[in-house]
């Protein structure tokens, strides 16, 4: 007979919330993206999941509104990349699934990586009005990672839809991180998915 | 004080499972698609999400694994199309976040409608080796949902990894039931992302 959950339920590494609280409200972007980069470090320090960090900010105030990180391994299901947690812890605290339709604010994903083909097609349903990326895809495929077919100029794409996107922000910080998992012999999965 | 959640459930409709017991094993793959239709209509008529419904079954024996449907308005949350759930039911069952891992079986994903990027760019993440679509693109776009900027020749793009894709199984039904959501005035989300 057919048998399936009756709900999923995603746990998020205890350490999550008190490193979210060390957090200093900036203006400045690089700061975001340097508290975004050391949650990536944590994420591998912990030993929680793989090499990647992502939040959503409130863009103008610069305000924390969720964290997450990589939680593929720790939680057992693939599509538990960083900006997805993110994403979704955010829509839950502000109880909307439109991060755009939620308040007059506009709201920004910061990610330790350019965002995989799965992450970078959530971003406009999720309503983020700023995509703000820190180690390349080369940077990531670098260590082993697949990031996946995106479009060519998916950066374009988005600025259609009328979300901005700045890349290569503390990008070799984010990818010092990425190398320093490799060297920590931390799992690689989706290598060959071929 | 930053503060989120220390874990993320989600809930899943009463009917799903019973649903779920409805289907009979079956070597046709017409018939499993009927299912996954026959689910995307349950989902309309039980007003617990938008019109579309996925599944992962065993490609060869045609064992229903898992059953997902689109609970976007149903749980708050955009990241859970229909596929979304059923990768992630299947997942959380089998105890891998790597079907193709997991056993020497082959999975395929069922949808009712073409993936849209984001569900397209999960699927080589989650180890599936088949993907069986019914109603296009073009006909969800048709009742006003946007599907994301995929790659061009995606359906190539998953071939190179080793992915087969069967388009166009039983269209017109699936079609119809979008179609019977517009009727319905079901909620019509992602029209207007720019």
């Amino acid at each position: 007979m057919f048998l399936q959950a009756s709900k999923v339920e995603v746990g998020l590494p205890a350490w999550l919330e008190l490193f979210g609280q060390t957090y200093t409200k900036s203006s400045d972007i690089k700061k975001r993206m340097l508290f975004v980069i050391a949650a990536s470090q944590k994420n591998i320090q912990m030993q929680t999941g793989g090499p990647f960090a992502a939040a959503i900010f409130e863009a103008n105030s610069g305000k924390l509104i969720s964290l997450g990180v990589n939680l593929v391994t720790n939680q057992g299901l693939s599509v538990l990349h960083a900006e997805i947690v993110a994403i979704t812890l955010a829509q839950r605290k502000l109880g909307s699934f439109d991060l755009s339709g939620h308040s007059s604010l506009d709201y920004e994903l910061v990610t330790s990586t350019e965002p995989c083909a799965m992450c970078l097609g959530s971003i406009p349903w999720a309503g983020i009005r700023r995509v703000i990326t820190g180690a390349t895809d080369s940077d990531a495929r670098e260590i082993g990672f697949d990031e996946g077919d995106k479009p060519d100029d998916w950066v374009g794409g988005l600025s259609l839809r009328g979300i901005k996107v700045i890349n290569n922000i503390q990008r070799d910080e984010a990818r010092f991180v990425l190398k320093s998992y490799l060297k920590a012999k931390g799992q690689i999965y989706n290598t060959d998915i071929g």
